[in-house]
C-alpha cells in the first residue's frame, strides 16, 4: 500500500465503475459489484486489491497473484488463477493507468499564496492557484486557475503558465508562455539563453537570443532538464510531449505532438521532430535535422542526418537498427574467427 | 519582431552606423542613411529589417528574401534579390552578432537589494548590482559592480563574484571566484565536493575537497551545468570559455582560454584542456589527461588518452575524425558483402 | 595552502597520531613527534607538510617532493627523497584521506533556523540542525540531529531525513526517506514522479508514480542528480552508495551496497543493481534488468541485458571488455589492409 504520508487514497470503488472507466468488461459481470479497495503490484495485492498483468516477463506472478481483480488482456485470461476477479482490456496498462488516476488523483495544494512567497507587479493569478512558501514570481508574470507554483520555484517576468499547471520547486522559468496542465518537476530550467555566438579567438560574440519557449497543453517536463530559448524563432514543444529528466534541448528546437524522449537526450539547435518520435535515453540529435514523424532513435543513438518518418534507427552515426545489429554480428564473427586462428 | 514583452528594442539605426560597428562595407554607399529598424531572421524580415546569411543551407532563404537589408559576404552578393542594401563582411556571422547586440543589449535589471533577498554579515556588494527576491548571498561574499544576482540564486560564504555578471535564477555557487562578465545560467552549480574518495567495502572514505574553482573573464556557463572545486589544486574555467547545459566539470580540471563545449560533455578530474579546444555534445573526456590546444572531439566522442594539439578526433575510444569513418565504411562494407552471399 | 576563506584547519598533529588515525606505520619510529601542519599535494608540499604518492604517474613529483613527510606504500619506501619522513601503509590513498580528514572536518554550520528560512507545520527538527536561509522545510518533514539544510533548498512534506546529513543549496527532496550522514549536493531532486505513463497519441496516460525514494546510510548524491520516486515499489539506494553529478535514476531502480557511479550515468527505471557495482562515466542501464554484484561498467557503456556479478563490460551493447577491445582492434586491422591496397 502507497505510505500514506505522502500519498492519498481515495476510494473503495466498485469493480464495474473501474471497468467503466477504464474501458474494460468484467469477465464475470456477477462480479460487478465487487468492492476494490487500492491497486498494488501483482505480487503484492491482496484480496482487496486490484493488480495489472502487461509485460510476459511477469507471467509467473501473474500465475501467482493473490490479488482481489486483475486487470488482463483477454488472450491471458485463462492464465489467472482461480478466484481473481478478471477485467479484460486491450490495451491493460493503459486501463490500469487510468484505474490507479481514480484511486490517487493529483495531489491538490490548498489554493492561496503563501506570506513567504514573493509575487511581484502586476502579476495575475487565476483562481484557486497555491503559490508555495520561497515562490518567486517577477512582475507581469501571468498564472492560469488552479496551477500549483513550488516551494522556491522562479517564475521569471512576464511568463504565462496556463491552468492546472504544477511546477516543481526549485524550477526556473523565463522567456516562457506554458500551456494547460503542464507538470514542470523540480530543478528544471526553462528559458535561458541557447547556445548561441560566433566563435572568435579575441573572444567569442554573443548572439542575442530573442526568441522564446513555447510549451503546449499536457506536457510533462523531467527533473532538472533544460529548454533554452530561440535565438529567432521560438523554441517549440508541441502538445503531449513527454520529456525525461536531464535532457537538453537547443534553441529553435521544434518537438512536434506526442514525443516521448527518455532521459539525458540531446538535441542540438534548430532541429525539427515529428509528431510522435520516440528517442531512448542518451540519445543525442545534430543542429539543423529533421526527424519524421514516429520516427524511433534507440538509446545512445547518435543522429547526424535527417531521419525519415516511420524509420526506427540506432547507433553513431545512426543508421536502421538491423543495419546496424548486422554490422554488429559481423564484427564479431570477424573478431571470433581470428580468434579461432590466433589463440 | 521578438516579443516585446520579453525584449526591449533600441534603434532604429543607420545602415552605416551598422557597418561601421560591425566592421562591414556597404555595398552601395548611397544606402548609409537607410534606417533600420530591427533584426530578423531572413523568411521573416521585411523592408524595415536587416538579416543575415551565412549557411548555405538557407540559400533559397537568402535569394526571396523581403528584408530591407542583409549582412553577407561578398562571393555571395550577386544572389541577393534586387532592392535588398548589402552589408558586406568577410565574418556575416560575428558581423550580424555585433548588429543584434545594438539592437538588443543585455537586459539591466534595475540595481538594488530586494527586501525579499537575505544579505549575510560582511557582504560587499559593489555599486550598480542588483540582487533579485529570494536571492541568498552569504557571510562575507564580495560581489562586482553592475553583477545581477537572480530570483533564488545563492552565493556561498567567501564567495568572490567581478564585475558585471550576470548569475540566473537558482544558481549555486561556493568556494569559487568568478571573473568578470561571467554569465552562469539557471539551475547550475559550481563549487561543490568532486568525486573523491578512497574505495572500501567497508565504507568509501572521502577526500577533503579543499580546491576552489576559478573563473576567468567573459565566461558563459549553461543552465544546470556543474563544476566540481579541486580536492587539492583549484579547477580552472581559463577567460572566454563557452560551456553549455548539463555539462560535468571534475575536480582539478582546467580549462584553457577560448574553450567551447557543447551540451552534456562531461570532463573527468584532473584532466588538462588546452587553449581554443571545441568538444561536440554529449562528448566524454577520462581523467587526468590532457587535451592540446585547439583539438576538436566530436559529438559522443569518448576520450580514453592524451590527444595532440589541433587533432580532431572522434568515436569511443576517440581516433582521428578519417580513420573512424574508414573504420565505419569498412564495416559497412564487410556487412553488405556478407549480406549479398547469405540472403 | 587551501584558501582560508574557505577551509578551516585544525592541527598540527604529530607524526605519530597520524600514523595511528590511518593505520600506517612510521618507517622511523624516532619521528613520532614531529609536527605536521597540513596536507598538500607533492609538487607544493614544503617541509611542514604530509603528502602521500599512491598513483605512479607521479613517481618524479614524489621523487623530488619536498614535503617534510609523505604516505607511501612500503614497496616505493626506498624512492623517497632524503629527509621525509614516511608513514608507511599499504593503502596509502585512504590512510592519505583519513589524515586529510583530521586537518579539515566536513565544515559544521552553527545550529540554529535562520528567520530567513520557513518552516512549515508539525516539522520536527533534532538537536543542532542548521537550517540556513531560504529553506523550506514543509508540513510533518523530520530532519536528523545536526542536519544542515543548506540555502533555498527544499525538504518536501513528511519527508525523513536521519542525523548528520549536509543537503546542498537548492536541492529539492519530496517522497523520500533518507539515512544518517547522506550528502545531497547542490541542485540534485530527488522523489520527484518517474516516468510512467501508458502511451497513446490521443494523449498519454499518466501512471501515478506511488513508491518513495529510500536512501540508506553514509550515502553521496551529485550536484543537479536527480532520482526518481518508484511508480509502485520504492526506488532504493543502499548504504554508503557514492553518486556522482548529473545522473539519473529511474523509478524503482535498486541500488546496493556501496555502489560508485560516475558523472552522467543513467539508469532506467525498474533496473536492480548489486553491491558495490561500479559504472563509468555516461554509461547507460536499460530498464528491468540485473546487474550482479562487483560489476563494472566502463564509461560511455551502454547495458542492454543482465549482467553477471563480477564481469567487466563495455561498450553498446555491452560486451566482455576483452572482446569488446579485440574487436576494435579486428576493425582496425581490417581498414588498415584496406587502405594499404587502395590508397
Amino acid at each position: 500500500m502507497p505510505d500514506p504520508r505522502f500519498f492519498e487514497k481515495r476510494g473503495p470503488f466498485r469493480l464495474q465503475e473501474l471497468a467503466t472507466r477504464s474501458n474494460g468488461t468484467l469477465a464475470d459481470s456477477s462480479q460487478s459489484d465487487l468492492s476494490v479497495e487500492d491497486v498494488a503490484p501483482l505480487e503484492q495485492a491482496g484480496p482487496q486489491d486490484i493488480s495489472f498483468f502487461d509485460n510476459k516477463k511477469y507471467l509467473g506472478a501473474f500465475e501467482a497473484t493473490r490479488a482481489g481483480a486483475c486487470v488482463v488482456h483477454p488472450d491471458f485470461a485463462d492464465r489467472a488463477p482461480a478466484g481473481v476477479a478478471l477485467l479484460l482490456s486491450h490495451e491493460p496498462y493503459k486501463a490500469y493507468a487510468r484505474i490507479a488516476q481514480m484511486y490517487y488523483p493529483p495531489s491538490e495544494a490548498a489554493a492561496g499564496v503563501s506570506p513567504a512567497a514573493h509575487i511581484g507587479d502586476g502579476v495575475q493569478l487565476g483562481g484557486g492557484c497555491a503559490i508555495a512558501p520561497g515562490a518567486v514570481v517577477l512582475d507581469n508574470a501571468v498564472v492560469g486557475r488552479n496551477t500549483q507554483i513550488g516551494p522556491n520555484a522562479v517564475v521569471g517576468e512576464n511568463v504565462e503558465l496556463g491552468a492546472d499547471c504544477r511546477i516543481g520547486a526549485n524550477v526556473s522559468l523565463s522567456h516562457c508562455l506554458i500551456g494547460d496542465r503542464v507538470t514542470v518537476h523540480q530543478g528544471a530550467s526553462i528559458g535561458q539563453d541557447g547556445f548561441g555566438f560566433a566563435p572568435d579567438p579575441a573572444g567569442h560574440v554573443k548572439i542575442p537570443q530573442l526568441g522564446r519557449v513555447l510549451i503546449g497543453n499536457d506536457c510533462e517536463i523531467g527533473a532538472n532538464t533544460t529548454i533554452d530559448r530561440g535565438s529567432s524563432q521560438d523554441t517549440v514543444i508541441g502538445d503531449d510531449c513527454w520529456i525525461d529528466n536531464l535532457i537538453q534541448i537547443g534553441h529553435n528546437v521544434r518537438l512536434g505532438r506526442g514525443c516521448i524522449l527518455a532521459a539525458q537526450v540531446g538535441i542540438s539547435g534548430s532541429t525539427k521532430i515529428g509528431d510522435y518520435a520516440v528517442m531512448g535515453g542518451q540519445a543525442g540529435i545534430s543542429g539543423h535535422l529533421t526527424i519524421g514523424t514516429g520516427a524511433q532513435i534507440g538509446a545512445q543513438g547518435g543522429v547526424l542526418a535527417d531521419i525519415p518518418a516511420g524509420a526506427k534507427v540506432t547507433g553513431t552515426p545512426a543508421r536502421p537498427i538491423q543495419v546496424h545489429y548486422r554490422q554488429l554480428a559481423t564484427l564479431a564473427r570477424m573478431t571470433k574467427r581470428k580468434g579461432e586462428r590466433n589463440e
